[in-house]
């Protein structure tokens, strides 16, 4: 089934006459136009309601022009400085066409709509969320480059690391790899500690980096509107031995959570058994975060953390990224990408776990 | 005066006790700390109490180490895991010091605070960015360092523009050159277009560039903690004539604007003249963005736009940045760092209105 068949499908489940979403992943993912993240390239749309005929845009002043001119398979509601607010012609058009039953995926917009369309229902409900958890061929397509993209960079990243240069100096050349490759934006976070501090906090990124140190970075690109993200860790030169258990530890943590990522597994479970592994050293309580979150175009299922873990379908692709941070000693966090597929879970991420630093 | 002792004389003034101050920027103006972007390096710390001898930090559990270990003037109220959340640490304290009147710079926090305190007062004001507003020379010194760094990196952007090569490989230049020389985070924002979509909107980081293609490149970087922002706009070859013009008059623009921008100056003048030279080419409606915003740590006043605009003080710091954007023709912005001083405008930012490109 194409999305929009999804879609179509969702809302007669729903009893519901059109979807209107003003969440910009759900936006670009419905939106029929090859690169949607460069039409809709910064702000949400005020809101694009879908499900009779073509889509309607409806954009605010600054993507106006863009939605006119790209968007060619849209009605697009012409937004120009001075024009009444987007909502208002939003609130207009769905006046117009006359409709029973409306799902919206953004309160601030449910409260602006609700009870003002005569005889319509406005339900409050991120359909398109949910719709695009299952990940489609396209999807899986851009997901893959931003792997491999997020591969290249940290790569270079790790290959710029020496004691005497700065955090700075590092993960310079690691963006700088990937804006080259086709990432539309880059940040990497470094996190370098004698170990006194951790959590995540040990992010000067001025600092001078150190024999002996213990680095993670993580990282946030976006490839055609999709989510690139990992974490490698490693010791600047040899270490000690606890250091040395540290990484290896989390990254047993890895292989475990991530092994188990398999169609119909509880999260709650592979939670567990990653706390396992930190539990069996006495680290227990230095794993402080979730262990995965969903994967896509943004605010993705599935989760797994102590809080709340979703059961895995088919086609969930979610993050596995143990970290511990130890008072005295440092902090170490990995992080892939990972595709629940029909014979268990696939790596998009594809560099080995301990990556060549210039020493 | 120190920054303590302003912020003595306010809550004096204020008949307040202490500033709550849940504030980001107002945070790392006020933290008695060399460099305290690196310690608050992420997230917002919960609150800090200033006003009582040495300032109280309730940090979130991702601070909160790095915050005991590196605040060595302050005192620090610890968050492990599975504490009590901040808010309720925060409200603990103020009960238990005692106090008839506190203001607090969040509206959330006011609702959590007000009410709560027996015998206490809570008011709502941004105390701490009207005290940040006159910069002083600790400001001053890192604002010309961010304006440097931008300088640096918005030349390096320029001279890598070919016709043939993508947004991407020249904002890839812009950004290294800028995380290389101290920045701590580098964002720039190419915006080229034929001139049929327009506005910020031209923004496909992977457009090709092409002989003839208007040109704009915007940017935000963070140099311990203070805003970098400069644009610059260029025409990729000869050009026609109107696109010329278009750039000539956007400087002509800016010249205006910048040059009006002295002590005792109202921005509704200087905006007033701004958009008189686009009117006379009527381009009038093709400027339909704000003049200026407040530089500094963040959310600084004054502002200048067409629906409010402040009349400038001596220790203003502020952008100018007229720009016009016509369909069909292309856009044009320019942007520079400026200090209004005693003697009248000084710019911080330093490098020329046109920036050679690799032709």
């Amino acid at each position: 089934m194409t999305r929009a068949e999804r879609l179509t499908q969702a809302l007669e489940e729903s009893r519901a006459d059109v979807f209107v979403s003003a969440i910009r992943p759900n936006q670009l993912y419905f939106l029929p136009h090859p690169e949607p993240s460069s039409v809709l390239s910064r702000a949400n749309c005020c809101a694009i309601v879908f499900g009779l005929g073509e889509p309607v845009v409806i954009p605010g002043v600054w993507i106006s022009n863009a939605c006119r001119d790209l968007l060619t398979d849209c009605t697009v509601i012409e937004n120009m400085p001075g024009d009444p607010p987007p909502e208002e012609q939003l609130l207009a058009y769905l006046r117009k066409v006359g409709l029973n039953r409306v799902i919206v995926d953004q309160p601030d917009l449910v409260s602006t709509l609700r009870g003002q369309i005569e005889g319509c229902e406005v339900e409050c409900k991120d359909l398109g969320t949910e719709i695009r958890r299952r990940k489609d061929a396209r999807d899986l397509e851009h997901m893959r480059e931003a792997a491999r993209i997020a591969d290249l960079g940290m790569t270079a990243a790790f290959a710029a690391i020496r004691p005497g240069l700065s955090c700075l100096d590092v993960i310079a050349e690691g963006e700088y790899a990937m804006l080259k490759a086709g990432a539309e934006d880059a940040t990497m976070a470094p996190a370098v500690g004698e170990g006194t501090f951790y959590l995540d906090s040990a992010e000067n990124p001025r600092r001078i980096i150190c024999e002996g140190d213990m680095i993670f970075i993580d990282m946030a690109i976006h490839v055609r509107g999709y989510l690139g993200d990992m974490t490698r860790a490693g010791i600047v030169g040899e270490g000690t031995q606890e250091q040395r258990d540290i990484l290896e530890t989390v990254q047993r943590a890895y292989r475990t959570g991530a092994g188990a990522m398999c169609p119909g597994a509880d999260g709650a479970d592979i939670y567990r058994q990653v706390v396992d592994c930190f539990a069996e050293r006495g680290w227990k309580e230095y794993y402080v975060h979730h262990l995965s979150h969903g994967l896509g175009l943004g605010g993705d299922l599935p989760r797994i953390g102590s809080a709340a873990a979703d059961v895995l379908q088919i086609g969930d692709t979610l993050s596995c990224e143990p970290g511990v941070y130890i008072p005295g000693l440092g902090g170490a966090r990995v992080e892939n990408m990972i595709y629940v597929g029909e014979n268990g879970p696939e790596e998009l991420t594809r560099c080995p776990l301990d990556l060549p630093m210039d020493l």
